[in-house]
This record gives structure tokens, sequence and C-alpha cells, in this order.
């Protein structure tokens, strides 16, 4: 029976330390750790997910298992690009961004989109109606829906 | 030789005025219009560019050439589900919102993560870094490329 | 409205006279031609619908426009690689296959999925339960439903 | 890191038997078995991985985790309809089919044309150029290169 997952998203190297920190929480929670598979923020997610033990599932655009991050436990390999963005949110029952471009805003659109549970970290993308946390441990806390 | 292309996207009734606006300008200037082929924003738009003469796409989320509303000269069915907002997008030249909700923003994310011109059709979404017109002139103009 | 639309799918070099006169047909026929844009079979059919007359429409696996073949009246820019083989064959109200490999199999097994009409031209894939046409003729009459 | 993976395929409820006893076996070797994470074929391999202590990852077509059979552990929710066929054989080092039918041909011409190894188990659809077995152990042998 599939566990609680919890898509991490976002990019850029600056938001390494607090994407870590977000995977390390929520594996410490049980929760299973989704990101696109790559790297900057996905690699740091999946990093600190396989630090504090949890699993990780790492969702590629390309077509092929060896592209993804060495802390990716399950490689699923799309072949569809940044369409892949939809099956990286809607393989979460929340979605956590940290930092983030363009991409991001796409996931936050379709994770909105099919109801998921979505929180920005602070400081982040600007998209109202979105709820936004202070800490890794709070965006995981609203993620994870408990307090 | 495929000739100018313009997606324009977005949802909600109270703006389909809007929508014909721009898709009749657009026809007028020579240029497809490309919609996601369902109704409200997107048939208000292939509407508009078929009173002017012009000439439509509408990209299909479902498995059924028949969805496609009427305005629609050549449907393309993608299967894909929400995944198939990237082709909207991708397909055009430049990209047009005209209302619109969460489907939207993620259209506007993957547009401009390719590097798509994006012009928001006041009044409509929020987003930082995307240029704004406040009337449908102004967008066709925006998303041409003149002035 | 959308008018009648038929994808020509299939690859190889030696294949491309035979694909060239399927798409002249169509055409003669009244009937819109769907590819997948780039070259060889794909590019031939949309070069014999050209030539006589009709209309093409190229469904890319990239994300640029640019990549059509010289013959693409409307290009559809998916960013999806090969799952875009799924949009090629369902944009058509039938199917026409001219030589091809593996891909063209993912096709045929994509149309005869959703139901489409699948016709292999002589010589091609061996599928069993398709419909086979030893001319372009008749792969265009069966495709098109009348004799 | 990820390790080795192996998709299994097909559809059929007559086939379920063998699809578990090659869940079973590839779950012995250490093979996570991945699958579309739905019923009969997909359900079976996933059923006889879990049995034998192994690992699950279903790719599922529609937009909900809840969709995933009982016996898979890790869901990964496309939203991609039909498209996510190439996601499924794309995650695999290698393929098996049991039974199937349209679907399964076109996951057969994708993995082909993405150089992974399939193996069709006895009795299962005809496709020229794709290795054959006579047993769920001789399809696992194949599929994981030894002997």
């Amino acid at each position: 029976m599939t566990g609680v997952q919890v898509a991490v998203i976002g990019s850029g190297a600056e938001h390494e330390a607090r994407a870590e920190a977000v995977g390390g929480l929520l594996a410490e929670r049980g929760a299973t750790v989704v990101t696109g598979g790559l790297g900057e923020v996905m690699a740091a997610a999946a990093r600190g997910a396989k630090s504090a033990g949890g699993t990780t599932i790492g969702i590629l655009p390309g077509e092929r298992l060896e592209d993804a991050n060495p802390w990716i436990d399950h490689a699923v390999v799309t072949g569809i690009g940044h369409a892949r963005n939809l099956a990286v949110v809607a393989s979460g029952h929340a979605v956590i961004a940290v930092g983030g471009s363009w991409g991001t805003l796409a996931e936050i659109g379709f994770a909105s989109r099919l109801g998921r549970r979505v929180v920005i970290l602070e400081p982040g993308l600007e998209v109202e109606g979105v709820a936004r946390a202070s800490s890794a441990e709070e965006a995981v806390e609203l993620a994870l829906g408990s307090g």
C-alpha cells in the first residue's frame, strides 16, 4: 500500500540547504520524498531524506535511468520532458516548493489544479492563494496536515 | 511552411468577449490561433478568429476528435490530460492569457520556461516578470512583436 | 469544424515514394494529413499532400516550431518525445502505416487501442488483426471507408 | 542509488498466475517490479513481488494516488493516460510481457525503441524480433541477463 508521499519542487543552488532540511524532516515523519530526480533542490531534498533514513522517488524528464541523482531509490523515466512536472506534483499527497523559477510555477499551477495541498517555503515564488511557511519545520507540518 | 501561430489561453465565462476580440485581431493580422480546443475562453478565441476569416487549431486533452469546439479547423487529440497545456503554449510563437486560473498559471510557467513571449491581458493573473496589456489590441501587438 | 483527418505514420527512406503517393491521394479526397512532422515518411506524406493542394499538420516531439519539415502547414509542438506518437494517431480518424519500425509499432498499438481504423500498406510491419492494403489507392480507400 | 528495475506489462485475467510468478521471481532476485499500477496482470505481478518480500512501483494513467492496486509500494501519478505506457517501460532496465493486447503492443514498441531488453512470456503477443521465454523462470533470467 502506498504510504504518504510529498513532492519537493524548486530550483536554485542557493536553496539547497533548505531543501535538504525539508527532505530530512519529511523522512523523519515517515513520508516518501518525490522529486524531479535531477540536481540542485531535487538532489538536496533526496539527500536530506536519505540522510534521515527515508525513501526517495525521482521522476525524470529524459529517457535514461542513469540520469537520476545518487540519492534516488526508485527512478521513474517518463521521456516526456517538462510535461513530467505534472507527474511530480500529482504523485505527492502534498507539495512543498523551495526556491524555483518558471518550471516550479507550472508545477504549482498543476498541483493546485489537481487539489494537492501546496506550501511555498519562504523566501519563494509569489503565488496568490498558496500557503506559505517561514521554516522547513512549518512547511512540513503544513504539508502533512498536523501541528 | 508553418505560419505565425499564437496560443490564446485562459478560462472564465466573464472573459469570453475579450478572448473573442483577441482571436479576431490575431486572424486579421494573419496569425493562426492555437487553443486548448474546449469551451469558454478557448471557444471564444477560436470563434473570433473564424469570424475574421482566420484559421484555428485546438489541442485537446482527451481522446476524441469530437470534443473540439465548433470553431476548431484542425483538432489535435493528445490523450494526455492537463499535460497538453505544455503543447498548447509550445505551439505558439507567442501566448496571450485571457482570464484563467491554475491551469493557465501552469501554461504561463511552461511558456516562459520555453522562452515563448507571454502577454497577460488585463484584468488577469498576477505573475511577476510577465508583460501585461490593457486592451486586446495591445495584447496582439505585444504578441506579434510590433506596435 | 474539423474535417476528416488521416494520420500517416512510418519511417524508412525506401518508403518515401509510397508515402508521398498516400499523402497526395488523401489530399485529393479532401482529407487533412497528420504526421509526426519530421523527416522521411513524415516529410514525404506531407509533401505529397501539399503537391495535391492539401493541408498538413505536424505533431512534433521536441520543443521547437522550427523542427517541422517544410511541408507542414500547422505545427504542434508537444515537448513530450516519443509520447507524442499517441497524439499523432489519436488525431486521425484513420491511420495509414507506411514502412516503419518500433515507433510505428507503438503507434499501431495506440491507434488500435483507441479504436482508430488502421491500415498497413504492403510491404509493412506484420501485426495480427490490422488491415493491409497492396497499393496507396487501396490504403486510402480503406482509411476513408469507401470504395 | 536506483537498483535493478524490471517492468512487467500485459493484461488478461487468464495470465494473472504467470504474472504473479514473474513478480515473485523478480523480487527473489532483488529486482524492483514496475507496473502500470492497475488491475489484472499489473496487480498480479505486484502481488507476487510483495509475497516474496520485494518492492513495487505503479505508474498510473490517471490523476489519483488512490487508484493504485493494494500491492503498490510507491505510486506515480502521471495524469497522461495511455502515454504513461512509455514511462512504464522506460522505467525498467528490462521488460517482461505477460499476455496483453494493443496497449501492450505499444509498450513493446516503445521499449524496443528505447533499447530496453524485452521478453515475451509464452503464450503471448507475436512480435518479430522480440525474445520469447517458455516459463516465468526463463523470462526472469533473460530479463536480468544471466542464466
